[in-house]
């Protein structure tokens, strides 16, 4: 269809061609689309409202109002019934190694700690790394009084280390690291790695099994559209079950939890890493926005998104190339995850303005890049089309200096 | 109206009058009451559902549909802003003091944690605690090495102390604790007291600033109807800001967020302890139910849950004790938080009678505790009165021993 490094003249209506015969194309309108006008290019950061996810929050908040109390026997399960959906379908992992709930920040809190146990040595991530993830391995490094590395490529810092902690697609660049390779060269150094699967989850194939990957977490509210602030999830490999220990004990984590009894004795499974009273309006979020990506599935998504961003390199090179732009992310399309970062000196007016000016809503990360999401659920053909071809004309015509300079707190 | 200890037989017009005299009655039509005939007393479990927020979660639901990403810069204040409106209305704590996030177990790991910096020695609480406090504890301890004592009594074992987890109102039998005596106990020890306020916030009077409490954590799905697995508050006193850090390291309590800069830096005040994105549905379901009980105001609801509970021991002196129950809370008025726990040899199948023939909704806390909670913003007094009545027929008529015995899983 496009071949990624060539120069190919895509017309509007060719990009619709492509919708056309985008067998993905019905699942647009499962989504609230209030703004037909609007592009949104930023589903890597804040994912869609899927109309079952309205639906089923409508159903649920009237559950509690009417069921109260009566409604926990059924709700009590979610944590897992939400996980092993994430696992099977999304993951490539087992029944009983997934649970949703708390943040990503809190679960990779719980498995970092948790995997010190598995062996001395440093604490391992890169510089590239998501802001969370380094400031986490930070503060265990810290209070554990470990040696800690924070690299900028982990390949070559791994003699004496313990845990790394990576991310499987890079939030800037969009890059896809090699989980299998990596994993395996991080365990015969004696490390752990844990996997960031923020940016790849519901997005690009995942098989956290054939990989031989052993913990991980991950978002909900990108790629699996769950809602501003979702609980993520956590994965740990059934054989360290019964090595690993949350360092949270918290009573949903415990065995006969009910029983309310003295002494802590964690459950055998992943469960034991769950801690408070979970979420149960947020949770059925994340059940519906997984169902979607199910039910389209991940190789289908994955492929769709492939041709999607190679229309961005294209037209990139076409068009945006020569007003100073260039490419942030890998040129090749099988080590590209979901989204494509253009970098432009002007990246931040350029992005202001492409919202205010232009209605296509890209995200920008300093210092100088442009992130273009595409969430093959919703995002079309003609949309990519639409928003280079806006930004060109703006670029060209210099809009980005006629906005506000000002940087937001919040981008 | 009605003194403790007394015999005094109330007949149910006389409690029809006290809620045709109650200013707090006009709020019961703010909630959600689906099933009239069902009498509820399990709001110190699980509140209901108020009405506004039932229409603003399908507002926000929407918002997250229209605005997407660019709903972020408004809603990322709810944690801080929902936390000061917490502080002012219900704890007597200042702005910038709270923050509502995460779970009370992972606010209650975070804070002991954090504690553990200001001294060595001992971490303390009470064998009565909440199971996911002492959890909490039996964990640092195991993590940090120090000693653990889980006692009776605390006020015997705070020598070489340095951090007691407390709860202001005990969970089975609804005992307030006295918290300015017991902080000033611990501080004269050398210790700082973490206080548990799940079971007293919105329900009893808590003054931080007065009692001298220096941190607390607290739950909102009970006497503040945020519904099930809605996000706890933290309350860190200001003094104590530049002093303590989050265990946990996370990007929503780092200085300049955004930048996404290397190098943690945490913020000044209690949003340090922030971790992970917050949960923006769930913040707004806070807001609306502290927003209630701010309008009603937590004194008001306090001498209306007296009265409540007043009744229930009358009640109980009058009908109950003559057929095997024995009070299981406190008889003075001013010792009792906002539930009656009525002990009874068979208290599990009376429970199961009471939900299943009887329509009445309490809770059973193992061994032998039927625990009555009355949420004084839906409670009305025909409701305790109907409650009891149904309760003394069905023990006379001997219900309890025709339901299936077979414990729930949950409870």
């Amino acid at each position: 269809m496009l071949a990624g490094g060539d120069r190919v003249a895509v017309t509007r209506d060719e990009a619709a061609g492509l919708d056309a015969r985008d067998p993905l194309a019905g699942f647009r309108e499962r989504f609230v689309v209030s703004d037909p006008e609007r592009i949104y290019l930023d589903g890597n950061s804040l994912g869609r409202l899927p109309v079952a996810t309205r639906d089923r929050l409508q159903d649920l908040v009237s559950e509690w109002g009417e069921r109260l109390v009566s409604g926990w026997p059924e709700w009590i399960d979610a944590p897992g019934r939400v996980g092993d959906l994430i696992a099977a379908s999304v993951l490539g992992a087992g029944r009983g190694e997934v649970v949703v709930g708390d943040s990503t920040t809190v679960n990779l809190f719980k498995l970092c700690a948790a995997a010190l146990a598995l062996g001395d040595g440093a604490l391992v991530t890169d510089t590239g790394n998501f802001p969370t993830d380094r400031y986490v391995l930070e503060g265990l490094a810290a209070q554990s009084g470990r040696e800690l590395r924070i690299v900028d490529d982990i390949r070559g810092a791994l003699d004496g280390a313990a845990v790394a902690v990576l991310s499987h697609v890079d939030y800037r660049t969009g890059e896809i690291a090699d989980m299998a390779g990596l994993t395996a060269l991080a365990r015969d150094h004696g490390a752990v790695v844990v996997w960031d699967l923020c940016h790849s989850a519901g997005a690009v194939p995942i098989d956290l099994h054939a990989t031989g990957a052993e913990l991980a977490v991950g978002c909900t509210y990108k790629y699996l559209n769950a809602g501003p602030g979702a609980p993520a999830f956590l994965f740990v490999a059934a054989a360290l079950h019964g090595r690993l220990r949350s360092p949270i004990w918290g009573w949903f984590g415990r065995r006969d939890q009910f029983a309310m009894g003295q002494g802590y004795d964690p459950v055998d499974g992943v469960g034991r890493f769950l801690a408070g009273t979970p979420p149960i309006l947020d949770l059925a979020a994340v059940e519906e926005g997984v169902r979607l990506t199910a039910e389209a599935g991940v190789a289908r998504l994955y492929a769709k998104a492939t041709a999607l961003c190679e229309l961005i390199v294209a037209l990139h090179d076409e068009w945006l190339s020569p007003l100073g732009f260039a490419l942030g992310s890998p040129r090749e399309p099988e080590r590209r995850g979901s989204h494509v970062s253009l970098r432009h000196p002007e990246a931040w007016p350029i992005c202001r303005a492409l919202i205010e000016r232009a209605d296509v809503v890209p995200d920008f990360r300093a210092p100088d890049s442009i992130r273009l999401g595409v969430a093959p659920l919703y995002t079309r053909f003609v949309d990519v089309w639409d928003a280079l071809d806006r930004l060109r004309g703006l670029v060209e015509r210099g809009e980005q200096r006629l906005v506000d300079p000002e940087p937001s707190r919040v981008t």
